[in-house]
């Protein structure tokens, strides 16, 4: 495909201001009669196009100068990318080949949208758990470390805390919106999308102002999904939109991976439902998600292990746990709570940050140390 | 297949004494020339036999007296369940197709071994967890509650809350043991262990008075697979002998289930580990476990809500979240933890128990009334 003139490029911003990106009536009439046609004929209300379709543009078509939209979006230092840019990703193509290919991308911010091969999108919900944050945490944070971009909504709960994550190990973010680019929402995260813009983009197909409508999350998610590897679902309730977005990377052939949650937990339903139901991929770190997506060899290493040099750097708690914990035999939180002198709540969650960490291991009867630490003690 | 003779009895009897299920010399001794042959060669410790056979069994032969443990079995209120019987369970066949069936089965209890048509194997780590205990709890009682039998190792942890789960509903258990089954083990079971036996049934393969030795738990867990028609893991770390388990009903053609946990809690990353590199299915409740082993029609009926009377018969607590907790609107728990003056953390674990009991729905944003509730405010 050529770079587009800039006719086209007004036209498909002019577009995208009249339609939504999943009128079928609009989309039937670009395919027939291209970019530019569709727009001047939707501009004069032309009678040559559907009567439903008129009525739908007309009002907006009256009020839009796409010209003057994207000088404002060069002003805010954004740019419009359109199929046949340089900046154009293959990646949306596969939106393209089911009819579902956005019209022109408003992004806005420090990265190049074409520079996403690498990169997956961590979703999830809104309202989250303690264990949503730690998750979306670790592995957003785990992927950075290993070079990898983390797509999401920009959204509240997990969203922000893999956005976050990301922001914190210096790689590259990209938040796509369910709104225009120079809109803050949710207003909470001004500081984030902020950050997010000049470390990575801001990408919406909707034109400046356009605010978050209902209608447009779902219509979204399908670029989360189509411009990432894979989806992981963090945290999610059985009715998240989150689940859409794995359901798209389905469709669209993308990986669809999920974090499993407690049973006792409703939300972790969505995740263990996605798990139980589909060909959705448990994982449980970062590791384990690169392992799926990642380049075959320079995405498996093995991660360095420094068990005793770890050991070191734990905090006192910790430090009192692992010396009350035998090198042989296995024995109960319970037990090594009691030779720690520390509330076995603690305890419990101490262990296993320890086992995560490699430093203890853990069998049917409990924990002992780990073998690196048995040989150095 | 015709009724045993008692010499075959005895002589079942007496080759489950002097060699392991396992010892596949023995086995081919059998197989050869047919159980009571080889008990007399092994008795005699006669010159045919191969030599490292002769030498292993030679000890355990010369006191050996079957005929007197048969007697000692029978004293008990027990009996030893051979092929052939009428109680000889055809699921025990399978196990014969890949060369692993067992000799016979030493059985105490009012139960019948060949009764276990509608059963669930439900095993996990001995050092669990609050969430295992309640997992456990929360399958085997709704699987009895449906009037399915439980079968489990007998162990602490998992197994023992299985067991205690069936036996308060009324319903038959079983448990499988790696020791003879006059021999209470672990000591802290000797009253679940006398339960079980008055409502179901001990059972196995090992003749009354052998220890439970380590490698007898792995060579008795194929019986717990193979005498159900799944096998359910609640809760196990990564090395658990639970997973051995879940591999025969795996190598049987048995379903194999395991219940999520957190990534967070070690004790539960044997399950997450099935879930990711296996076929095991996910499941969060009975129902689910039926969907998979029950009959059409007869175990997948919807169960009834009654969402009113549910909330009436509320406790306090419950009963401030449920008012807490809108209408149409979701909120967060935090909010609703606001409006009913109770800690959030409080409020967010009944929450999840509201939501399981149906009275509350969750969606990314929080929790609001599920609808029966709405209608009725």
């Amino acid at each position: 495909m050529s770079r587009p003139t800039y006719a086209e490029r007004v036209a498909r911003a002019g577009l995208s201001r009249v339609g939504e990106p999943d009128d079928s009536a609009l989309r039937a009439v670009v395919a027939t009669v291209g970019v530019v046609d569709a727009w001047e004929m939707v501009r004069a209300s032309d009678d040559a196009l559907p009567a439903r379709l008129r009525a739908r543009t007309g009002g907006r078509a009256a009020g839009a100068d796409p010209g003057a939209d994207l000088e404002r979006l060069h002003a805010l230092g954004g740019r419009l990318v359109c199929p046949g840019d340089d900046e154009w990703p293959a990646s949306l193509d596969d939106l393209d080949a089911i009819g579902a290919a956005p019209l022109a991308m408003w992004v806005r911010g420090a990265g190049r949208l074409d520079a996403l091969d690498r990169s997956v999108a961590v979703v999830g919900s809104r309202a989250f758990t303690a264990y949503g944050a730690h998750m979306a945490d670790a592995i957003a944070g785990g992927l950075a470390d290993r070079g990898w971009a983390t797509v999401s909504g920009g959204a509240v709960g997990v969203d922000g805390a893999a956005h976050r994550a990301a922001l914190v190990s210096g790689v590259s973010t990209v938040a796509v919106l369910a709104c225009g680019v120079d809109v803050i929402y949710p207003p909470s995260h001004r500081d984030l999308l902020t950050s997010v813009a000049a470390a990575g983009l801001l990408v919406s197909e909707w034109p400046l102002g356009c605010s978050p409508m209902r209608h447009r999350f779902l219509i979204r998610n399908r670029l989360l999904a189509a411009l990432s590897r894979g989806t992981v679902v963090v945290e999610a309730a059985v009715r998240s939109g989150a689940l859409s977005t794995a359901r798209w990377a389905q469709r669209l052939g993308r990986h669809t991976m999920a974090v499993p949650g407690p049973v006792t937990s409703a939300m972790s339903g969505g995740c263990n439902q996605l798990l139980r139901e589909t060909d959705a991929v448990l994982v449980t770190d970062a590791a384990e998600v690169l392992e799926l997506v990642g380049d075959l060899g320079a995405d498996l290493a093995p991660r360095p292990q420094g068990a005793v040099a770890m050991r070191d750097a734990l905090g006192d708690e910790a430090r009192r746990v692992v010396e009350a914990t035998p090198v042989r035999r296995y024995v109960t939180p319970d037990r090594i709570a009691q030779t720690a002198a520390l509330p076995a709540v603690r305890v419990t969650s101490l262990l296993n940050q320890l086992c995560a960490q490699g430093l203890v291991e853990v069998s049917d009867e409990g924990f002992r140390l780990a073998a690196a630490l048995r040989r150095a003690r």
